[in-house]
């Protein structure tokens, strides 16, 4: 089965594309811009992912025959299709590195082409870097939570079917420290890890004889599934007798896991029996609805666990399940356009624009400030707020950097592949220029991001002009 | 990129395979069972999907040289690797067919064949069975709502990256007419839809011209976008002029599109509009963060429209996110084997089973019967409550029928394949055949499924012969 052509869009895609084509508007020159407007999770940041996984596909995002026919039985026209058939995406991307953190309202990725290139590439970009954003930034939440334990990702048979080849990507590049998924592990250079289920202990029927077998067939980071029958009148103690046959064979029992009961007291008590037989190196290993808060918790209760495994609620980007980035056309010809609403928070950012990052005086990040491309940042002194824009923010004189550049151009990607280690280190290293006011799962402090001078009045002018008309 | 090899599992379920091997276990027989504990969304029922896509898989799901090497990196051994080299899977599946009406509890699919092969499927078949029936379930209670207008699934966007091709799929098994994801409609035959965006009308900058345009070049299925600038002020009123212009060359406009606003009373003003220009062929579309419940209540207050879109919530199944089903092993060489659980509700179901269906007087289901595979069912007067045995259900003299037949063997479907509109209709019939209480969204009736009495009592010697022996 073939998974990317140019056939993964939406229909409308097709269709505008179409009308594009036939209204000779297909040299147009456009710019759109990818942003969301509510981090997930209610968290007070977002981790930008997915980035490096676009540019693969975009690629793949050709017409071959077998396309155009069907194309033609769904009623598209032969002129539109024999174009088509020589399609390939040619524009340019401008974004920040993967691993960014980045915020609501501000143009994190822009696209700039025809209208037909830029049009077509949209839904293979928000769905790429919607899904994957979101599981980033789950990610670092569970990190955060986790702090110097260990995170495992293991939720490839809840994933969303396909789904699981790139969330458990993102999960990595998010903070997760190893995967299950042996197909992502192999796709994407990533640590897999895992070793026994409950079927493993059941179908030797007796599991001690079970835990013997597998430490003897496999006794590198041999994990024990412990509560197959009772956790600690049956599990512990067998897997300490097979601890001890392995450390006299001069090999070391790598860990108990735990995957049901209440796992702070589980892990104390299981902790205590195994640093009573001298097996202090033996790690636990939890699962089990894992999340972010419970995580937290178990660790403030004093729960005895080295590794976390975490899946459903990873994988599938629980409580949220979707980022809401959208992909808005912000200018057609040089000219800058907008999208009207009448709520003030959708009104969209016309014009091609850069993002600045301000820091404050201790080295964090303080603002982000829009600018219209053509701008000089060094002469904006003040950021606007985007819905109030009397509420300001003074920028001049600080630090800064401008967070997005130019990564793709004439159908390659401009910069080096980073590894997915490359991408998390990144990630942890950006976020530690956050405040911790940033981190709070619980009503987190709101990161300002603000509009230059040039950009507020540009979107106040296009919008009277265009309510003006009706 | 390639998705599904040998390597779309967990970890752990090839370190078992490499343990058995070593173990000298591989032919060994044993059987595995699919089922879940809980509806999701608070359903009554969940629609079994998934099944056909999982059988073109299964042909996948072998080991390349690439492969082979990747995991000889990862410390397999050889004498294990050479083996998998020749894997496939040749074991037998029992299943009901797509879109059948199933329930927490009962064994909705068994694997049988050897070990290793039935714990290498394990990833792959929860992956794939969990995320088609989440989505067909929330597809169908999104039917129920909509009664007899349109439900197109529009979710592409904000899928969970590649899940959009099963989920459109599943959508449209489950109870959707249509999808956007042309990619889905391309692999499964299925009708895709879709005219235009926001970006269109922007694009021209003025909107009866951006209409106009559209309608020439694409006069056929075509729905204009209504709320770029002002619903009722100027979507609307172009529109009508452009529907005029469209009739007096013969054509026709399919309809108008409603994104943002409050859509009853939007579409009761456009209606209003529409029919007043003559224009009641007009359809009106809606979409905007629609689910079961928005729909409903749409409707309860009168809203005049024709066809829904729904995205997000389709196609990530809000507000789950993922169905809970395990795969659990209930057999070892012809033996029975039970997972015990601190839970009685999550003990598992020994042996090889098979599920009944009966009818009450009125053809409705009434309830289900787990049996032990050898067991004739004519023989079984009544079922018993997994949980409260006290609990019992008479069937004895009921219309019945068995759920389950072999569907696969030796490498092979044992089925036609169906298209997606005969699951869809399949889906459809099965769900008529359900009560009213059991179709409510809110705290629905519980479906009885109970055991025979035999297995209600080869349960309960199995566990009392482990606990016994701790």
């Amino acid at each position: 089965m073939k998974t990317i052509s140019g056939l993964y869009t939406d229909h409308y895609q097709l269709s505008m594309a179409e009308g594009y084509f036939l209204a000779e508007r297909k040299t147009d020159r456009v710019t759109f811009d990818y942003f969301f407007r509510r981090n997930p999770f209610g968290s007070g940041f977002t981790v930008f992912a997915g980035l490096q996984v676009l540019f693969d596909m975009i690629e793949e995002f050709r017409y071959d025959s077998d396309a155009i026919d069907f194309l033609h039985q769904r009623g598209f026209q032969d002129e539109f299709l024999d174009f088509l058939k020589n399609f390939n995406f040619q524009g340019s991307i401008y974004a920040p590195r993967e691993g960014e953190v980045v915020f609501p309202t501000e143009p994190i990725l822009s696209v700039e082409g025809n209208i037909i290139e830029a049009q077509l590439l949209e839904t293979l970009l928000l769905n790429t870097l919607n899904y994957q954003s979101l599981i980033a930034t789950k990610a670092n939440r569970l990190r955060q939570s986790a702090g110097n334990r260990s995170v495992v990702e293991f939720g490839m048979r809840r994933a969303q079917g396909w789904a699981a080849l790139h969330g458990s990507r993102a999960a990595v590049a998010g903070g997760a420290d190893s995967t299950s998924n042996v197909q992502s592990a192999y796709t994407y250079g990533l640590d897999s890890s895992g070793t026994q289920a409950h079927s493993w202990v059941q179908s030797f029927g007796d599991e001690l004889t079970a835990f013997r077998t597998f430490a003897e067939k496999r006794p590198k980071n041999c994990v024990l599934l412990v509560d197959t029958y009772h956790t600690l009148n049956s599990g512990v103690p067998n897997a300490i007798t097979v601890a001890k046959e392995m450390q006299q064979r001069g090999e070391q029992l790598l860990g108990i896991r735990l995957d049901s009961g209440d796992l702070a007291y589980l892990s104390k008590k299981a902790r205590t029996m195994l640093d009573e037989a001298g097996l202090h190196k033996v790690k636990i290993v939890a699962s089990n609805q894992l999340d972010e808060y419970l995580i937290k918790s178990l660790i403030q209760q004093g729960a005895k666990i080295d590794i976390f495994g975490v899946g459903t609620n990873l994988i599938t980007g629980r409580d949220d399940g979707a980022l809401d980035g959208v992909y808005k056309l912000s200018a057609v010809n040089g000219k800058p356009t907008i999208k009207l609403s009448e709520d003030v928070a959708k009104l969209t950012l016309p014009g091609r624009k850069q993002v600045v990052r301000y820091y404050n005086g201790n080295d964090e990040f303080f603002a982000d400030g829009v600018l219209l491309a053509e701008e000089n940042s060094n002469g904006v002194k003040t950021i606007f707020h985007p819905e109030y824009p009397d509420k300001k923010s003074q920028v001049e004189g600080l630090k800064k950097e401008i967070l997005t550049s130019k990564v793709f151009e004439c159908g390659k990607a401009l910069v080096e592949k980073k590894n997915i280690q490359e991408i998390s280190e990144y990630r942890s290293h950006r976020v530690s220029h956050l405040a911790d006011e940033y981190k709070r799962f619980e009503y987190p402090h709101i990161y300002k991001v603000g509009l230059s001078d040039n950009l507020t009045q540009l979107r106040q002018d296009l919008s009277s002009e265009i309510r003006g008309r009706q």
